[in-house]
């Protein structure tokens, strides 16, 4: 991809968990070094939506300020959402680039597929805009700089490079000051699964709700994976795409003569 | 996978469309012929919502009847919520296999991604349970006839044969008639992109709302597509998995040296 240098980049920025949340904030404020920056965001946290799309109701775009100025528009929608409407109705065009974080939490593992920070980096990769989705892993109070100034250095170096058509980058960052960083590991979605329990319990009425709760249980322990360089304290950058074909199972399942088996009733044959 | 004969087989019945939606029923009382089925669904349709989770407030289970018999669990969350809080605490075990669907409209090409059908078998699988997803390829008044006799068969089939580790099947069926149904392809996902638009109105306070609308464009219009299989009458199944990572993109990003291009600023090196 070349870049016209007279020619402002432009940057698209949203996020799941809302746009008053202070890693949205660390992000644009670092993005603007490099280009003009809208950002279009849910107007609440929207975690684990995974790549809901919003169809039954319509959507309303309100003007947001931060610290007295203005600071982007918020979206009473999903992530997803938020980027088709900047797209249509914001920029009316693609931007050069969509960065989607900085997320408070990882997002790694089977945690990806649930994750709405990647859903909102999904969306503008379907849309033909290369794209990255950005997290910090860690639910604890954390210090974005590092992620943000990372962020823009990667922004500048896909500007630079490009992106293979359908991908998109899915960047995990250790909650370390940048010297505690150990280095940068391109890697793979690890495998893992949750322990879900309900918490079960009673409210004044006596009827029972139930509270999801859980731990993560670590399948795959290769340093290859995105879960165990976040251990290590590396950056992990995993490409991922939204062609969900199994295609080994695809193979196999073909030998397997489904058609035949279950061929339908048909007056012809 | 061996079956011992005088077991009862579990049969789990979720869906997107909501408890009360007629595909579901058509599903499991099809399904009631080869097991014992437990249906938790949805309490309203919750179409496009993705992979999404509950995590921020407590879910309810409640009994639904229809036409006067008890039918099924109601859950006020997603169709992930409902998978996991029907194994987790209504059959506390994992059944023998879960059927979602049957979805009314398809799920094919790109919009796979934002299906909740998909999901409640995405979240099935994860937690090992063999898992298909099933939808019949129209908006229009339908017919459930068929697809519910053809998943009971796929059901019987899985149920003998097992399917691969980790991998669900998608099944998109035609709205016709079965003597009409050409056959069965066992497929890959296709390649589409919705040509969005925000139809723009205004309330009766004049203030701005954002319709989102928009049509499929197909981009991949290959015979082993789902999306192409369909329109030629054919059952479409398409086995998927949750590895989102892009395998090809992978190998050519390593070669880049993101690592050193952006290397960390570390006291140690």
């Amino acid at each position: 991809m070349k870049l016209n240098r007279n020619k402002k980049l432009t940057i698209l920025v949203s996020n799941d968990d809302g746009i008053d949340a202070p890693g949205i904030f660390a992000l644009a404020q670092e993005l603007k070094k490099i280009g003009e920056v809208t950002v279009v965001a849910p107007d609440e946290q929207r975690s684990a939506v995974g790549h809901a799309i919003t169809m039954n109701y319509p959507l309303r775009l309100k003007k947001f300020n931060k610290n007295g100025k203005f600071f982007g528009y918020a979206v009473d929608g999903t992530p997803a959402d938020c980027v088709k409407l900047a797209v249509r109705n914001v920029l009316k065009k693609n931007p050069d680039i969509l960065v989607s974080g900085i997320n408070h939490g990882s997002n790694t593992a089977i945690n990806i597929i649930y994750s709405g920070t990647v859903s909102a980096a999904t969306e503008g990769t379907v849309m033909g805009i290369p794209s990255i989705a950005v997290s910090l892993t860690t639910y604890a109070e954390a210090d974005f700089r590092y992620a943000a100034k990372l962020s823009r250095q990667l922004a500048s170096f896909i500007l630079k490079k490009g992106l293979p058509k359908d991908t998109l980058l899915n960047v995990n960052i250790p909650p370390l000051r940048e010297k505690e960083i150990k280095g940068i590991r391109i890697t793979r979605q690890g495998k893992s699964r949750w322990d879900d329990t309900f918490e079960v319990r009673r409210d004044p009425n006596n009827k029972e709700y139930f509270w999801l709760t859980g731990k993560l249980d670590v399948v795959d322990t290769s340093e290859e994976t995105d879960l165990i360089s976040i251990f290590q304290k590396y950056v992990s950058i995993t490409p991922i795409h939204f062609d969900l074909t199994d295609y080994k199972a695809l193979a196999e399942i073909k030998t397997w003569k489904i058609e035949k088996a279950l061929k339908p009733k048909n007056e012809k044959r």
